[in-house]
C-alpha cells in the first residue's frame, strides 16, 4: 500500500496545480509551428503531410527515471493544463536543446526539475512519440545513484514539485492512474528488467559522471 | 528467430514506403492547428500555454492489437515521412472520429487498415500521448478472435500493408527496433499479461461483437 502521507501530498499539489479557469488568448505561438511538406516515396508516389515543429525543431525529448543511492525513485508533479485533472504525476522529462546529446539533456533536465544528479545514466529505450505528426524521437534513461545536489532551476511560469517514492509506490501510482502519460509509462515499463536486476546494462548505452 | 519471408516482406515494404525526396510546400494546414490559451491554476497563478488541435480536436487515438482465431498478431507497415527510416511497422491505430466512442473507433480503424474484425475488444490501457502540447488521450485495445472479413478501406493517399506474425515475432520486431513508436510499444507491453494469460479481462472494459 502506498504511503498515506505521499498520497496526501500528491493530492495537495494536484489540487494546487489544476486548472480552474481557461480562456482563449490572441497571439502567434513561438512554441509550436505547423509545417507542410511534400514527400516522394520509394514506390514513386508523392504525398503531402503536415507536421509540428517544436522549440528544438524535432521535439525530441529525454525521460529520466532517477533512482537514489537508497533505492528510492524521484517523481515530479506538475500542471498539465491539457489533461482532464489539470495536473499529473510523471517521470522527469524535457526537450533536448539544440547542440545537446541525449545524455547531456537527461543530466540537465533531471537537475533543473529536481536538483538531483546521478552518477550513471543508462539509455534504456528510444522511441517515436507521435510519428504521424512530429519527428520527436525520445530517449528513456535510468539515472542511478542519484543524490539531491542543488535547488531546482525552473522557468518563471514553471511549477514542479518533486518527491521520492519506493519502487512499489511507483508501480502503484501507475496502477491507480496517477502516472498516465506515454513517456512515463514506457520508461517505467522498459526500466523493469533493469530495476529488478534481470538486465545488465550494455556498456555503450551508459555514461558515468 | 523471426521467419525469413516475413522479414523480407517487411524490408520490401519499408523500401517502397520510405521517403526519397522532400520539399517544403505552401498552404495552411487543415490537419494541425495551434491554439493559445490562458489557464488560471488552483494556486492562483495564471499561465499561458499553446497546444495542438488535430482533425478530431483532441487528437485522441485508439491502438488495436488484433489477435486471430489461430493466435497470430496482425501488424501494419506504412510510410512515416517524419521518421529516419521513412516507414514503420506498427500496431494498427487511428484517430477517434467525432461522435465515436473508443470501442467504435477501434472496430472501424482495425477494419479500415486491415479488413480484419474481432469478436471481442478489450480495453487494456488509457494514456496521454503528449500532455505538454496536446489533449490526446489514447486507448489501447486487444481485439480477440480476429478474422479477415473485408478489403481495406484506405484514403486515396494512404498506403498500409498488413501481415500476420506470431507473438514471438512481434516481440522480436520490438527487440530489433522495427516496432519503435510509443503507441505500439505501450500496447504490446500492456497486452503482455493478457496474452500470456496472467490477467483476465474486467467485464466493463470489454465489448463483444
Amino acid at each position: 500500500m502506498i504511503n498515506k502521507k505521499i498520497l496526501e501530498m500528491i493530492k495537495k499539489y494536484l489540487e494546487m496545480y489544476k486548472t480552474i479557469e481557461t480562456k482563449q488568448v490572441e497571439g502567434t505561438s513561438e512554441f509550436l509551428k505547423v509545417v507542410r511538406q511534400e514527400y516522394r516515396l520509394g514506390m514513386g508516389e508523392t504525398i503531402i503531410r503536415d507536421h509540428i515543429v517544436k522549440p528544438n525543431l524535432t521535439g525530441s525529448a529525454v525521460v529520466v527515471l532517477p533512482i537514489t543511492k537508497e533505492g528510492k525513485f524521484v517523481l515530479v508533479i506538475q500542471p498539465r493544463v491539457l489533461t482532464k485533472n489539470g495536473a499529473l504525476v510523471e517521470v522527469p522529462a524535457g526537450y533536448i536543446e539544440p547542440g545537446e546529446d541525449p545524455f547531456q539533456a537527461a543530466l540537465r533536465e533531471l537537475e533543473e526539475e529536481t536538483g538531483y544528479r546521478g552518477s550513471e545514466l543508462v539509455l534504456i529505450k528510444d522511441y517515436y512519440q507521435d510519428q504521424g505528426c512530429m519527428q520527436a524521437f525520445n530517449h528513456a534513461f535510468i539515472a542511478w545513484d542519484c543524490e539531491k545536489r542543488t535547488d531546482q532551476h525552473l522557468d518563471f511560469d514553471e511549477h514542479i514539485q518533486y518527491f521520492e517514492a519506493t519502487y512499489e509506490e511507483v508501480l502503484e501510482l501507475v496502477e491507480m492512474g496517477y502516472i498516465i502519460d506515454a513517456n512515463s509509462l514506457l520508461t517505467i515499463e522498459f526500466a523493469k528488467p533493469y530495476v529488478t536486476g534481470k538486465t545488465h546494462e550494455i556498456s555503450n548505452n551508459k555514461k558515468i559522471f
